[in-house]
């Protein structure tokens, strides 16, 4: 079993990843291998201790090159589910893989785009975060799909195959080209609506040529560069929608920490980096 | 009036000092023209974010460059203690300057060297951490000096030229050649006794040849790079030995704000870095 599992690839997550490296744990990272958009999108940092006025990508550049000295390698598959059992964590992946591992740092940042209203309230009854988990449910079927990076396009051509009708609410430029069943709406959805199911995604006004305001769908996918950390992970307890931790980075969760832009703000990459180490302490004392 | 005074040009003060910057605020930051001793000396740094294996002096030598490229200037005066008035602070050096501040954030850090046996209880009473500020007052008297770092050396010069005699424990390599009334000790004293007053540094053994391991002396100054927070500032909430901080670096005095390794373990880079970079975000909110 692994001594730790670190959800996320920005700042807080590789601060962890090195101090535990360096403490001679045994764990895995999980995001992607671009680390963060956050970061490489960041024009100029100003205020990060050590690397004076540093470009996002240069900051980049230099996290992915410290990793591949430190022999540390990012997982790329997207966790969809951390579950505390009995003195261990099961982490479940998109990819259907479970991982075991006795601590867990959620690292998983804040998605800047906010839910739809509707969105909590209907998870799992037509509403998912998951192409590979949840698709097939949608065979032949009329979906929506709002999704907020171009990282998740593949996702999209993957429901594109399976549903008969594919609505897609791109929340970002230069969208590719999409299979015939995907048609493009410009406008962003306000409610997800329906009785005991997701029924409807209602939106201000037609949001395309011919497409109605309040459009029928059967499920609507949301797919974002980070699941709400409450979301996946549950009975974790958060506070200002965040995830509530101590100054040791302890979530209510025995064995789960937190790092990083989900516990709340300032969104630095200092404070980020800095809550990574204490977490990476916290989960080398919580071993002991 | 200033917005805020930064105690301490480790990490934490540093970042705290780039935040603040950043933020357009009126600040000054008291420290050492060196940053940090302990930085200077560490052999290699492997864990900090951005930086991979550098050393103690590149790391340093990064952030004065981004200091000067900031143009932020440190203060280099040695902060004698820090005063919570009504709405303000009144900071006093020990080169006689008072500055008045709205806010305070102290990143002191913490000293390796424990305190001595009965040096608390005595402060004021024999004890002093200050030898501008009290030296006067042990003029043509016999004193020892427990001195931990090279850069305060002058002050053993400055107190010997006052003092009849002068006992003096260094923790430090390299002492430099001293005057004719200052006598070297090789121990470590374990106690300073007295009844109301200082009147004897106990050691475990005699300390020198021909000098008694009860050695009588009318003070004992101690010349330490960090003064303990809760000494520095009158009413500041310690535990653990450390300074008592909550999630936002708050601690128990309103608009005193802490950083670094004095609110405690882990004493790493990181750490230190982010806290500090909290810090200043509390202190704009502060100021709001």
């Amino acid at each position: 079993m692994l001594d730790c599992i670190i959800v996320g690839s920005g700042p807080a997550g590789i601060s962890a990843a090195l101090t535990l490296k360096a403490n001679g744990k045994n764990f895995m990272i999980f995001g992607s291998p671009d680390l963060s958009e956050k970061i490489s999108k960041a024009e100029l940092i100003r205020n990060y201790p050590g690397l004076s006025n540093v470009t996002g990508e240069g900051f980049s550049a230099a996290l992915k090159a410290q990793l591949a000295e430190a022999k540390i390698e990012i997982k790329n598959e997207k966790v969809a589910g951390v579950y505390a059992l009995k003195e261990k964590f099961s982490v479940l992946t998109q990819e259907n893989n479970a991982y075991e591992s006795k601590t867990v740092i959620l690292a998983c940042g804040v998605e800047s785009i906010k839910p739809i209203d509707g969105e909590e309230a209907f998870l799992g009854r037509g509403v998912s975060y998951c192409a590979t988990c949840d698709g097939f449910l949608y065979k032949g079927k009329t979906i929506a799909v709002v999704c907020t990076t171009k990282r998740l396009e593949h996702e999209i051509v993957y429901l594109a195959d399976l549903a008969e009708k594919v609505y897609l609410v791109a929340l970002y430029k230069d969208v590719a080209p999409m299979p015939k069943n995907v048609t493009l709406l410009k406008k962003i959805p306000k409610q997800i609506a329906g009785e005991r199911r997701v029924e409807r995604l209602v939106f201000a006004a037609p949001p395309a040529e011919n497409i109605p305001a309040d459009l029928p769908v059967d499920g609507v996918f949301a797919l974002r560069e980070c699941i709400a950390p409450t979301v996946l992970v549950g009975g974790l307890e958060a506070e200002n929608g965040h995830v509530k931790t101590d100054k040791n980075t302890a979530t209510n969760l025995k064995g789960c920490f937190a790092a990083g832009d989900c516990t709340g703000r300032p969104y630095q990459y200092a404070k980020a980096v800095g809550e990574g180490n204490i977490a990476a302490h916290s989960v080398v004392e919580f071993l002991k």
